[in-house]
Parts: structure tokens; sequence; C-alpha cells
């Protein structure tokens, strides 16, 4: 992890850091040449790239012990520990470091920021080659199976042949399943969480709403607001309203805010932020566009939305998973709307009619999509049994040993 | 119905049609001068203050036939026939005519727009007598007992006692139940369908992402966009978007589009509508802006954001209808995620608490939120039989005779 200091006081010299880490992360970081392009499914080969990543703990003298995260939509490598760029807890607090969940006191913890993000691995905020200015909509789309091909590309830098696990929730889960089709012989378990194999209509349709907010913005001035100097702020609030709206439960919205008034006791028969959740609202828009660029949320809601595993093996999911040696444990939360039991559901029944070895949990709770980045004690043993089971299985010396 | 033709070939006319349409609407219309103004939920009086209603079919010597019906959000008085602003069909022409379950050959049909509305009763589009100039936010804050109060002026102004019955989906299932506790004694028999008797946080939440993209139009300019002689139409198509999306249903979205490419066979790796969903909802939100006003927007929001009958009576629901004599038919649809079955239940739990006499139905359909307006032959047989008994016990006529 980093020890340089970065002023992180207003919200111009956040901005600033943010922007900054686009091309100079804290993170580490692997440059690959001319001669090791991303080959992406749009058909171009993106060169110079670069991932960013972070790991956590260390990698055993047989290289057995790594465990893969991914991260979803708007979540990056720093998985725990402060955020060098926003001062924030990293965002699996809950779940990975030393005798948690994914133990960091025994496994090499892995997770590198996507391509087409705006951590350090190279996106729309990166610097073109061609221009020496940053790519805007001059970046190529990419895809959840285009994040999994930089991903393999990092592994064979560090020498890592076979992942003891690859994790994840929401898109990283997405690209956990596809990490399971495209590299099967290199993931001993998998698990996905809150996933789907296809992005549905409906998901597409939120995201094509963030889409419209940011590109409506006049700020966002067709992509090259980073070179004009402006920034799509107010676009990219509404989007990210109006999703995070999709990651809680409206029993979860209930349960915290009701119809509970923010300071005052009466209505103001006005447009004020009468309603706490109107206020939590407006507040999770403003402190997102502080940092995340507004190009990568089109870009990777792009590669969402374009994510259907099954479409790449004819038509039928079972498929991808056919002869797969791996071992999977699917997790699914009960409020779940955006990826809904049925989505897991889906995925499990694939990896039984391919024959492979598979457990299913679905959790009751009521906090939505969400869940899987929150306190959910049910989770934790799960993921804790299914990497110990996995451990074991690959000949690791178990806890406390 | 009007026969007035006014020139509809494009979106700058259509545009100034809508526009006219908020002080000189096509229908007819109720001015009231300063002996009699509306007096407002936020303490204000409003005036002077006109109504823009439409009726169909003939009221009856008794003036006991009336069926006031109360339109939703983005409603307005025009049920059925041609739109005379926007050329289109009228938005209950399944439910309301010669014949159908709400039979204009049998009774006297209502619909009067909502203020805050934009159709010609007095809202922000209306000129402010004080300055000649659209009101703007200059219009004050409304709520859906102010929009009833309105609407009992205008049975004032007909000289109508008691409503047979008075019925309306989603915000107008909201008037019908304020109906029914505002004026027990005026409402024979009272029909809210998918609606609540409060708005829920999720809903809050979903219309002040919708509030917060059209502010965030700069062509919004605070309100004063047709004094300024802009138009916010992005912020207000995203707005309509994100909505659009919770009026239907998961499974609905998936029957009609599933991940199925507009005009196209495969991905284009673009920001293109590739998918159905996105062309489809790109244009839900165009069409939307032609002919509907931002400002009308934000209020009518703001005027369901603060619906709670309970909070009115104390918190307890039932209180709303102590001692009512009115019959109800509360429904609902499974598949409505915006007003799930469970805010139905809890009408029919005060009804019943309160002595009502209450029927409940809940209709299987996969249509979302906008089965009210849909072709559901449940829903339609229900209309008829719960109207024709309400007819009966008033001592009218039956059907055919």
């Amino acid at each position: 992890m980093s020890v340089v200091r970065v002023d992180l006081e207003t919200p111009e010299s956040r901005a600033r850091a943010i922007r900054r880490e686009a091309d100079e992360p804290h993170s580490q970081v692997v440059r690959f040449g001319p001669d090791k392009p991303l080959r992406l499914d749009a058909g171009v080969e993106l060169t110079p790239f670069q991932i960013a990543y972070e790991t956590y703990g260390e990698l055993n003298a047989a290289r057995s012990n790594a465990i893969l995260i991914c991260h979803a939509l708007s979540g990056d490598q720093y998985v725990i520990g402060t955020h060098p760029a926003t001062g924030k807890p990293g965002w699996w607090e809950t779940m990975v470091g030393p005798g948690l969940p994914i133990d960091t006191d025994r496994f090499f913890v892995i997770c590198a920021n996507v391509p087409g993000g705006c951590m350090g691995t190279t996106g729309p905020a990166s610097r073109d080659p061609a221009n020496g200015e940053p790519y805007g909509l001059a970046f190529p789309v990419v895809t959840v199976r285009d994040m999994v091909r930089s991903q393999a590309m990092l592994l064979d830098h560090l020498g890592i042949d076979t992942l003891l696990c690859v994790t994840g929730g929401s898109m990283g889960g997405m690209q956990v399943l596809q990490w399971a089709a495209s590299y099967p012989e290199r993931v001993f378990a998998a698990l996905p969480l809150a996933t789907a194999a296809r992005h549905s209509a409906q998901n597409i349709a939120f995201h094509e709403v963030g889409r419209q907010a940011i590109m409506a913005d006049p700020d966002w001035r067709n992509g090259r607001y980073l070179i004009e100097g402006t920034n799509p702020r107010r676009g990219l609030a509404v989007a990210r309203m109006a999703a995070h709206i999709t990651y809680l439960s409206d029993a979860a919205l209930h349960r915290k805010f009701g119809r509970r008034y923010q300071d005052r006791d009466a209505p103001t028969f006005s447009f004020d932020a009468d309603f706490q959740v109107e206020s939590y609202l407006r507040h999770q828009g403003s402190s997102f566009v502080e940092r995340f660029d507004a190009n990568s949320y089109l870009y990777i809601t792009r590669a969402m939305d374009y994510f259907d595993l099954a479409a790449d093996y004819g038509g039928t999911l079972a498929h991808a998973f056919r002869g797969s040696r791996s071992r999977f444990c699917v997790v699914s939360f009960t409020s779940d709307w955006l990826f809904p039991t049925s989505d897991a559901r889906q995925i499990v029944h694939a990896l039984n009619a391919s024959g492979a070895s598979v457990s299913f949990a679905e959790i009751e709770s009521d906090k939505g999509h969400d869940a899987f980045l929150l306190e959910e004690p049910e989770l934790f043993d799960i993921t804790r049994g299914f990497i110990e089971a996995a451990a074991r299985a690959r000949g690791l010396p178990s806890a406390g040993s």
C-alpha cells in the first residue's frame, strides 16, 4: 500500500488527486508496451496499456494461495485501507483483512482496476498516446471479457498460474463467471455474488438513463470535458442518484428514512430536500462526482450492458462451463431486485447442467443489491467456509495451523 | 369535445400548442374570480383560478350518474378522443366510452386537469396576474388535497352534489382516497387503482431524481424558461426515462425487448442505442417533452411526495374513513412495484378497520404499474361490475334497460 500523502482538503484538490490517479496511480502498476497490447472484443488492440492493482497478504512459495477480487461498477483496486485519492476506507473492509473471511494473513489477495476505469488502469481519462490528451470518447468500448483478459495478463506478470478463488459482486460477479468460462484451468474456486450471466432489459434501461443524464450535461462536451476544463458534475450526480436507488431495496429505504423530514417537523411546500431520503440521495450524487470520472461511468455501464455470457457460447449458458473443474458457490440476496435470485438460479441451473460442482445460497436480507458490500454475517460465514474448503482441497494449511 | 384545429405538424408548433393550452385550453373551462380562490394547503389562496375539464355523456335529471375520473402524473382531462394539443388518443380509451366499463352512454363522465398541471387548469405555466408572465417557481406548491378541493369547486359549479363514483389510478387513486376522506358524503362509490395512501421513500427518491435532472438542465433557468425562451428538454427527457422504467415491470421489459438489438445484429461497441430497450426509452423521453411542461412535472411529483393521508388524521389511516358510507373497491396489480399490493392492503385494512364497505382485487399481470392504463380484461370486468352495482344501489336503470 502506498504511503504518499496528497492534499484532500478541498473538492478541487480531491478532483485533481482523482485525475492524477488515472495516469499515475498510488497503487502498483504494470505497464505493457506495444508487444503486449490488450486485445479488445471491439476488435482493436489497446496499447500502451497499464493495469493498476493492489495486493494484500503474501504469496506462498507454491503460488497457490492467490485470491482475485473483481470490483463492481464504482469500485476500484483499493479494497481495504485508506484510499489514497479519496481519503475514504476501502470498499470491502468488512470482508477482507487479517482474520476476516478473505483472510490476508493466509491468502494473497489481488484486486485490479478494470480497463475503462479511472484509478490507474487505462481508461477514457488516461492520456491517449496519439495526442497526449485524455482519450475521452476516443477510448474503445470495453467488455467484461476484456476486463478478465487484462486480469489474466496481470496474473501472468505476477507469475500466478491458478487462482485459489476469484470473487466479486455485481459487475465483479460477472467477471467471476467470465473467468470460469474463459480460463477454467486457472480458477480453482469461483464465488460470484449478487450477479447475473446477462444484464437484463431493466438494468440496461437504468444504465441508459444514467448515460443520458451525463450526456445531457453541457459540461460533458461530447466527452472532452477534461481537455476543455469542465466537469459534467450535475449529469453524473443524477446518474448516480438514479443508480443508487436500484442498489437499495424499498424496505431498506423505508427502514432508513421512511417519510421522515430532514431537519424540520413539517413540509416546507417547496423543492428543498424536505425528506431525509432526498437529502441522502443528493449527498450520494454530489460525493460520487468527487471520486469518479463521468466517461468511465459511460464505459463501465456499457460493459455491463453488453455482458451476456450465454451469447458467446451459442446461446446456451451451460456450454460456457462445459468441462469446468472449478468449484462454484453462487450467492444472491432476497431483496436484491437489480440482480434477483432468479438470475442466480439461471447460473446455478447452467452449472448443474454442465456437471460443475456448485452450491447456492440465497441470503435473507432487506438491504437490496448493496448487501454484498455490507455487514451480512451469513455472507461472511458462507465466504469463509467456501474459501476454507477450497484451501483445504488445494492442500493449503488450514486456519490457525 | 373541441373541434378547433391546430397545426401539429412540427415539434415547434406542437410546443406552441401545448403552451397555449396552459392559459386557453381547448377544453371546457370554469374561471373563479377573487371571490372564489382555491385555498391551498401551503397556506395561500390561488386567485384567479381556472379549471379545465372535459365531460363525456349526459348528466341525468336527478344528477345522480356522474363519474369523476382523476388523472395521474402525466395525464390530463382528455380521457378519450383526439387530444387537441398533441393529436394523440386520450389516455383511457380502453376503459371509457360507449359500452365500455365506464359507459358514456349511461354515465356523465368528468375529468379535470389538476392544479399545477399544464393543460388549462392554473399551474406554473399559467400567467401570473401579478406580472403577466408565466408563474414558474412563483407558483405555490400544491397537494393532492388541493387537487381534490379544486374538483369539489368544479362539481359545485356543475351542480353535482354526489358522485356516483370517483376513480383513477396512481396519483388519480390518491385523489380518490382523498375524496373519500375529505367529502365522504359526496362519494357514493370509490374505485382507487394501483395506488397508495402515502408515497413511499423509494417513490420519493425516484421523483427526486427526476426533479434533479430537470433542475440540472441549464435551460431550466431556475424555472423561468418560458420567459427566457429556453426549454429544459434534456432534463425533462431524462426524468421521464427514469420514471418510465418504474411504470413497467422487469418481466414486461424482458417480454417486450429482452436484449434484442435495434436495427442491427451485433453490438456496435459504441454508445448508440444498440438495444431496443434503449431506443424505446429515448423515444419515451423525447416524446414526453413535446407534451409536458417541466415545471408542472416538478409540482405534480411534489404533490405525490407530500401525500400521506394518515398523517392528516393523527397517523391512523382508518380515521380518514371513519363513518364513511361510500362503497370501495381497491385494485392492485401483481407486477406493480411502484405501488405494490402491500400498499393496497394497507388501504383495505384501514377501510376494514373503519367499518367501510370494501372489496379488493389483486390482478395478475406482468405489465407493472401501467397495467391500469392498458388492456387488462380482469380490470375491465371488475370496473364494470363495481360501477354497475353502485348504479343499481343508487336506483339508476341497469345496463341495456
